[in-house]
């Protein structure tokens, strides 16, 4: 058996009663992490970046054995950009090989880069039309029940790629359960983080970080999973949020970063 | 600045979804002790005598030292019974002294010993017709934010009155609070605890332990607060709820215990 957590802090008020985001986290962890874990997340929510919370919600939940689903973690590919502009034509290009309209591709990224606050979670975007499908507003869908299988191996494994910031352990665990999902055709995602302009497009072949995605400083981040047409909408979020899933490190552990060197 | 820590624990799912409710308790603590208190909340709701959780939540929210009001602690007596009904009897006794009318102290006591299941907060009683006030159900109205000032010393005064299980730690806090609230005459509870059958009547002066109000083994709890006519509910639920108060041990240490003796 293992546990759910689940934290999301806000500032000045309660997420639901308009206060501002800070920061979330998902772990799925064994009774003897647990103390360990939650103590960590109510760190981060109180010294993060994007402010101190004021109020930070924990839950902790169930999550036996026989229910968890297996995936395999997506292989990482980093493309070094001059500035946004280049590092949006490039992902714009990745999500059109995945499949996503032209259209719909620009009408993500505007959407993304227009922005008011930041997105909890994710906009659920029709990869043909561009229309948003979801209707949670700046909420958004947040995905949840992830963790990486074995957390040391997979560390290792970002680290003999030269990955060790804390953005891109989530992102990548989060993008793998997405891309397992029915119907995701590709995502597009940056950082709330101020500090953090690196962005990714993520498909269910290969996750392609953009060294630059968004201008430094910006508070204003977000994601958006495209859909394919014929998409069961309520079985897809259902599995987003509710399915509990371990993702394992490829066992072939070559970086596919060589392949843009 | 403290934090206000609040942990709800239920079991085979969340309490709003049907879950049977587990434990909880309320903490105003020092950002130091955070992870501390957060961690031995976690470790009372995954192993809880009535049962282990499947679901916690846990919020945590600053509260700003300007906010919070001193209130004294009630002093503790104690009256030895021989049996449920004589507890009971007593109890009844101590409630009518303390200006609920006879006929809503029997129907208090037959609201609580009827329950179904256990009251996660407290019903709201009318303190001459007996009549509930509050219309949350199961859920009932639960007193939040409060703390003691200084633990130590708490568990000291307790200790030298013989006192040193959690159940009473706990409750003197919170029948201190809810006798600090306008328009409360008095409160009737025993525990949900099935092993812990020793209840108490509080009134503005005392807080009374009768050593038997329910019989051992039962799961069901609950606590009532008898309520002054023409008192203001919306204010009273919202100080029960919202205000965040810590209590003092009284100057005065010698035990009550005494004039029982």
């Amino acid at each position: 058996m293992l546990y759910s957590v689940r934290m999301r802090a806000a500032q000045d008020d309660a997420h639901e009663k308009g206060g501002k985001h800070i920061s979330g986290a998902e772990r799925l962890v064994s009774q003897e992490r647990l103390p360990a874990v939650v103590t960590a997340m109510l760190r981060r929510a109180l010294f993060h970046s994007r402010g101190t919370a004021d109020f930070i919600n924990l839950t902790v939940e169930t999550v036996l054995n026989e229910n968890i689903q297996a995936v395999a973690c997506l292989p990482i590919a980093t493309v070094a950009v001059p500035n946004v502009a280049a590092g949006r034509a490039a992902a714009q290009v990745e999500l059109i090989k995945a499949g996503v309209a032209p259209a719909a591709v620009a009408a993500g990224i505007k959407a993304l880069a227009e922005l008011k606050g930041s997105l909890r979670g994710a906009m659920l975007v029709d990869a043909q039309t561009g229309v948003r499908l979801d209707d949670n507003g700046e909420r958004g869908i947040r995905v949840s029940r992830m963790d990486i299988a074995d957390k040391q191996a997979y560390l290792c494994w970002l680290n003999r790629q030269g990955h060790s910031n804390i953005h891109i352990q989530e992102a990548v665990v989060l993008a793998s359960k997405v891309m397992s999902a029915p119907g995701v055709a590709a995502e597009l995602c940056w950082s709330d983080d101020p500090e953090y302009v690196t962005g990714y497009v993520s498909t269910p072949m290969l996750y392609t970080r953009f060294t630059q995605l968004k201008p430094y400083g910006s508070p204003i981040g977000g994601r958006i999973f495209f859909i394919k047409e014929n998409t069961d909408l309520e079985q897809l979020t259902d599995y987003l949020q509710y399915q509990p899933v371990l993702i394992n490190v490829p066992a072939e552990e070559a970086s596919v970063d060589a392949i843009f060197d």
